[in-house]
Parts: C-alpha cells; structure tokens; sequence
C-alpha cells in the first residue's frame, strides 16, 4: 500500500509566513498548474519558460492595477518540497496585499490550501515518511535547544530509519513464513523458528527503550510540569518571578528577533519547565496546612517534579523534614530548598544538612539560583543521555503504534509457542507489521492523515 | 551631490519576515561578502560559485550540528535590492530557528542591521529614490484600497517624475542665471525673465495643488478622525459596534490570512474611518448638554468628520436643528444621523424632512446602515479625485519642502520685480532648487537619511 505518485491536479495557495507586519511576506502555489497560475497575474518574464530553482522580478497585476512588485522563485516538478511545480511569491510584508494576491490567485484558478496539506502533498509524493512530516510541525514549534534537535532528527529521518531496520528484518521472516503456506499440506519450514523468536525478543527489546525514551521524548518537547509547593511566606512568587525575568533577558538577546516569552516556562540547558498553576501560586495565601492534603496531592499528581521551597528563619529541619514526608510519599522526584540565607547565620544554615539533596538560596537577592537550576537538570536526569545517538519517541501517535506492535508480536511468541497453525501465525505478523508501518506511513488511510495534517497550521 | 556609489563592506543580517510562528522564514544577509558569509554556515553547492537569482538547498551547520534544512537565493550585485550582494536564507518558520541562524551568522562575520538599513542602502545605491525608499514603508503600512495604490504609485517613482520635472525646467533657468553671472559685468541676458515669471508661476500653481493633495494624502494614509456624538440613549454605541462588527466579518473574509483588526477603525471604499475618543464613547452617560461647550469643542476640534446621533422618538425636528447650530458653528463636515425608525412612524420621520442631508437608521436592526456609509464617503468628498492620474501627497516632509520650495521662489518673483542683482535671484532659485531635491533625494544630509530611515522597521 505503498503511494509514491500522487500528482494532485489542484493548485494550492496560503501565506507561508508568519501574519503581522514583515519587510516581506511569503506566499505559495503548488500543483501541476502553479506555474501557470502564477503568471497568469505577473508581469516579466514568461515564467512557464524559465529553469527550476529561478527568481525572477517583476509584478503582480490585476489587469492593469499593479499589486505589488514581487520576486517569484520557481521549482519545477519534481525538485521542490511537495515534488509537485512550486511557486514562492516574495511580496511586501503587508497583510492587506498578502490578502489582495492571494484573493487574485483564487481568481486565477487556484483553491486554498488546507492545514498541512502542502506537507501531506510532500509525504504522499514520497518526499519524506509520515514520522518525517510530523517531525516538520515539531521543528516549527520547538522552542528549546533539545526539542529543537530531537525534531531535527526525527525530520531527518533518525527515527525513521530504525523503525524501517526492525520491519526489514521482520518482514524476512514474514514472506518465509507466507511461502510455506504457499506449500499448504507439505509441511516445509522456510522461516527458523528459534531465529524467528529471537528476532522478535530483540525488537521487543528495542521497542520497550524506545517506548521508555517517550518519557523524556514529552519533557523535551512539552516540559517538565513543575510545581513550587511551600508556606505563604516562603518566598515561591518572588523565586518564580526571579527565575522567570531571567529568561526574559535571555530569550531576548538578539535584538531584532522577539521570541515569543511563554509566562510561567523558564529554559535551562535547552530543556523547559513548565510551573503549573502557578497564577494560585502567585496570589495563594493559603498555608501549605490550609491547603488540605487532598488540594496538595492534586497539584502534585499533575507535576513532574517538585520545589519545597522553605524560608530557613522561620522553620526547623525537624518540621522541613516532616514536611517533605507527607508531601511526597511516592518519593516524586523534589528538591528541598531553603530561602532566605541572607538573613541566617551560617550556623543556622548548618543545621539543615541533614536534608537530602538541600540547596540554598536568597530569592530576593538572586543568590545560589545557578545551583538551584543545575539541580533541576540533574533531577530531569538528561544528563546521562546522549540526545545525538540515541533515538528518542516524541509523539503519542508512535507510542500508540508502537504499543500495538509490540502485543501483536507478544501473541506472536505465544502462537510459536504454543505450535499454533503458520496461516495464524502469519496473521500476528502481518499486524505487527502494520503497527510499525503506521509510524512512518508506509500503511495508511484516509482518516490518519486527515487526523495527522489538520493539526498543522495553513500555509506549511 | 548625488551619491550613486555606496559600497559599504558591513555585510548586514536581520529577519526579513513577521514574528511568530509560520511555515517558513527568510533571513537576509546584504553586503560585499554577504555570500562568503552564508557559505561559511552553509552545506551544500558552493554558494560563492553560482549565479545570481538562483536557488539551492542545503543545510546551515554550527560546525557538525544542523541547525535546519533551508533554501538559499542568492542576488549577485548590482542585481538585488540593495545592490549589494544579497542572500536570503528560507528556513523552517520557529522564532528559534531564526535567532540560532542569526547568531551563528554574527559570529560569522555579519552584524545585525539597524531600522530600514537595507532599504538605505538600496537609496544610497541608486536603487530609487528618496521619496520611493519611503514609499515602501507606506506600502507594508497600508491597510486599505487607497492607502495601498497611493504608497504603490509614490514607490514606483510617480511622484518623483512630477518633483523631478519641475526641478528640471528650473534648473534650466538657474544655470542661464549662472552664466550671466561668470559674464560679470557685461549685463548679457540669457535667461528670459518673462519665461522664468511664466515658469515660476506655473511650478507655484503645481505646488499649491500638491500641497492641496495633502488633506486628501493624509485622509488616506491616516483615516479619517470621525466623531460620534449626540445624547446618550441616542444608540452611539449601538451604531458603533454595528459597524465595527461588519468590518470585522469583511476584513477576514479569506481564510487563512489573518488582517490586524484595528478597533475603532473602518473601511469603506477604500477609505478608513478613525472614531476618535470612541472608549470614552462607549461609556459614557453624560448628555451632550453636560459634556459642556468646551469639551465637545474639543473633541469636534480633533475631527474632520461629525456624525450627530439622535433618538428620533425622543427629540423634535427644531431641537436637532438647534444642536446642529449649536455644536457646529464652523460648518465642518457632519452628518446628521436618526436613530430607532423602526420605533417611529412614517409620519414621525416625515417631520425630520427639514434636516439637511439626514440619514435614517436603526442601529439595532442594522437598517439602512449602507446609506450612512454612502454619506460618509460622500462627506470625504473623493468620490470626484481620480487616484490614478492625480499626484497626492501623504507625506509631511514633503509638505514642509514643497513650502520651502514656494517660498523661495516667491522671494525669486519679488526679487525679479525689484530689479535685483543677478546673484541674489540665483540664490533664491538655488534655495528652490535644494528644497526640490530634499524630496526626492537628490540633495540629502545624515540627519536627513537617519530621520527617514529610523522609523523603518528592522529586516527591511
């Protein structure tokens, strides 16, 4: 169910950039007729008669009003991203113009294109796998220096080239096994049963590290949810906010570039904590006490991680560590810190070593702050991995597909075993087969791609 | 002091597109090794050996690590917008991306351009002039028909033909003057003074119409300060956000291409209709009676437009006229407007006849709306200009020159009529001559260049 040569005949059109006020803005034809569509509204060159990968000056008229003096750059079937012609129109940066092409193009012949429907023309004429073209979404939306490099990846086709090694090699053993039901009754045996089960103990191995990876595959692409837990007066607003206008100044340091700043998410070494709930946070005056067990275990039921924070004048390690007790029976991973040591004696301080892990700070003075990120890192426990050589699951999707697979080859093992009839065994194969062919499209329908393109914006 | 050969050797860098997330971005690099410095990040064909207007994929790399899959188009110079050697790097449309690309292209050897840079440039290369290069910022401001063909007629050089023509016939005069002078004491006259009256008064003429144009040019790059006003149950809101409400449905009538919605703003035929002061508007529950003389004065003061608003079941035919008299005593344009006629009866309307140019609504039903729309076109009275072959002036700067220039060749007609020294005379057309050419370019200062060019956006 391979399809390489789908050459859809409509031409699509959409802004390819970012709306809002630009020096330049960017819209995009494809179809068999882009080209044409395309001059059909400019004046220069014939542009039906020009190379691929050619820019050309000139303008876009509406008979004779002049819209706009536009470059346009061509790509020629099949060497442009969705391997149909391509037009890309440069224009100025205005909205009102941008609407005013786009409008002249719907005249002359070209539809709108819908959400993704570029990368899906890209996928469906064989430019890139699916898992590829989820990857593109991810690339654009990633925001941190490790979501950026694991979509990279997976764009590039990192993740893909494993899951087509695993179904290579399961695909061997599939088409012996399909032979001997060709022989029926004569009670032949193509496929080695003990390298049959050997092979699918390995790549149930591979698939439980690569449904593992998920875990970190989420925290890099969604962050790790945090909370900030403590009494009223502990100092959790003004940590939040240091912590935060930190990132602010960070994330804008190359003037001219204004990266959008998410409230309540701060970057450290490339992965991002997400504060949940942190608007109650900021305004609670609840004490912790106050809270009620059950509102507390809610918060940290949605978290990943936790800070406790405490103010080191007003509290004793005793009570610190009771605290930390109740609060995290299921040992969720937590770092106890303590404010305010600007305002305690160094012997005060002392007192508190027994707290596991404790890291000290002076929120208000922005002390000690590098050594309460560095501890956030450590307990996100990237450290040891190594993004570059390792393949990491990012999408829900793939977890999905890669759960099915793994039970169709775990009923396959137990068919083996138990001398159950090749044709079933055949059967479990096939639908590992499909599982793992969903990832990278190599099966699939209607309905998943629908499901996979619409959530990509317009225009890519 | 015309300055055509401006090779700067800086190679400049900035983001060409809006901010925020799209299918793709564009980076532009400009300068003398513009294309050794993307070469220098770029993996693919070698950039500085191909030609120019073509474009190559490749990847842009910190050394090993791939930043993103990207398209380059190179303008080899003279033949880009600068006239500097051009790249402009397509990459995947994440603010992230864009800064990483930026950052590694400064540590390269680029440095981030300042406000309008790249169009500066392209001025001071001859690539237009100065009135165009200002043109193109009003081209990615426009937001309207008018606004729209105005900045795209200015851009394509239409109202520097008409600043350079007369500078021309006059500069024809200024050096016959010269001349007379290098002839000293010989009292030879090889400039007729009779034509140079005739020409004087003629580029006066011109001048006086260009600087007419004005109101006009700044109705359509501004809009129209329009005010509402009239008692408070009289519907003003009501009509108000009838209005707005349309403008928004028409402004996003093709999907996908998301127009800024301005509040307060709309546009009909073209033409944008400012409500000044509408916030307080909304609000407000004084009577026209207790705002006070001096308040609504000054709100009128600030419009170039008055709709009065009336409830035509609440007030008589004598008391409008009354508050018509009494609000208006300059006459400006004003619209009488009556409210709820779906409330009154055709005789109740019938005695409203008297009010001169009175439009009949209802604000709630939304009848009748398209007449008031009609009248407010009318009112701006541009139904009788044609925009395609009349020169507008929308810029104040040119306002202030073209007032330089006529006074100075006012002081040249009196000059000549009192029968002074040849000098003088060619000091005053030489005055002319420099105010002339502030406009288009041709006689330029920094501070000149920095005023325009600082309130570009950066990338353009």
């Amino acid at each position: 169910m391979l399809i390489n040569t789908y050459y859809n005949t409509d031409t699509i059109v959409a802004v390819a950039t970012a709306s809002g006020m630009g020096a330049i803005a960017v819209i995009r034809l494809s179809g068999a007729n882009a080209i044409t569509v395309a001059n059909s509204v400019f004046k220069g060159k014939d542009l039906t008669k020009q190379a691929s990968h050619t820019i050309h000056f000139g303008t876009i008229r509406d008979e004779d009003k002049v819209i706009d003096e536009v470059l346009v750059s061509l790509f020629v079937a099949p060497h442009s991203y969705t391997k149909e012609n391509v037009v890309e129109i440069s224009c100025h940066g205005s909205d009102f113009i941008v609407q005013q092409i786009i409008r002249l193009l719907l005249q002359n012949g070209a539809r709108l294109a819908s959400a993704g429907e570029y990368t899906k023309r890209a996928f469906l004429n064989g430019q890139f796998d699916l898992a590829q073209a989820e990857a593109v979404a991810d690339l654009i939306a990633s925001d941190s220096a490790l979501s950026h490099e694991v979509a990279m990846k997976q764009m590039r086709g990192g993740f893909s080239q494993e899951i087509k090694r695993l179904r290579g090699e399961l695909v061997h053993f599939a088409s012996m096994i399909e032979l001997e039901l060709d022989f029926g009754e004569e009670d032949v045996e193509f496929a080695d049963r003990n390298q049959l089960r050997a092979l699918i103990t390995n790549i149930q191995r591979i698939i439980r590290d690569l449904l593992k990876s998920f875990e970190l595959g989420n925290v890099i692409k969604n962050g790790v949810p945090t909370v900030i837990v403590g009494n009223p007066n502990a100092g959790k607003s003004t940590l939040l906010n240091k912590l935060l206008n930190e990132e602010k100044a960070i994330v804008s340091d190359v003037p001219g570039t204004t990266r959008d700043f998410i409230e309540d998410e701060i970057n450290i070494e490339g992965i991002t904590f997400r504060f949940i709930d942190t608007a109650g946070l900021r305004e609670t005056t609840d004490k912790v006490e106050a809270i009620g067990v059950e509102r507390t275990m809610q918060k940290l039921s949605q978290s990943s991680l936790i800070i406790y924070l405490f103010d080191i004048t007003e509290i004793t390690a005793v009570q610190v560590q009771a605290e930390l007790d109740r609060l995290n029976p299921k040992k969720l991973p937590l770092i106890a810190v303590a404010n305010k040591i600007d305002q305690a004696s160094p012997e005060k301080i002392q007192r508190f070593e027994s707290i596991e892990g404790l890291v000290t700070i002076s929120a208000a003075e922005g002390a000690n702050l590098d050594e309460l990120k560095q501890a956030l890192v450590e307990k996100v426990n990237l450290g040891k991995l190594n993004i570059q050589s390792q393949t990491i699951v990012t999408n829900l999707r793939h977890v999905d597909s890669l759960n099915k697979t793994y039970t169709a080859l775990e009923d396959t093992l137990n068919g083996l075993d138990l001398g159950i009839s090749n044709d079933l065994v055949a059967a479990d194969i096939r639908r590992a087969l499909y599982s793992l062919g969903e990832i990278t499209g190599e099966i699939t329908t209607d309905d998943l791609l629908d499901n996979i393109f619409t959530k990509f914006c317009i225009g890519k």
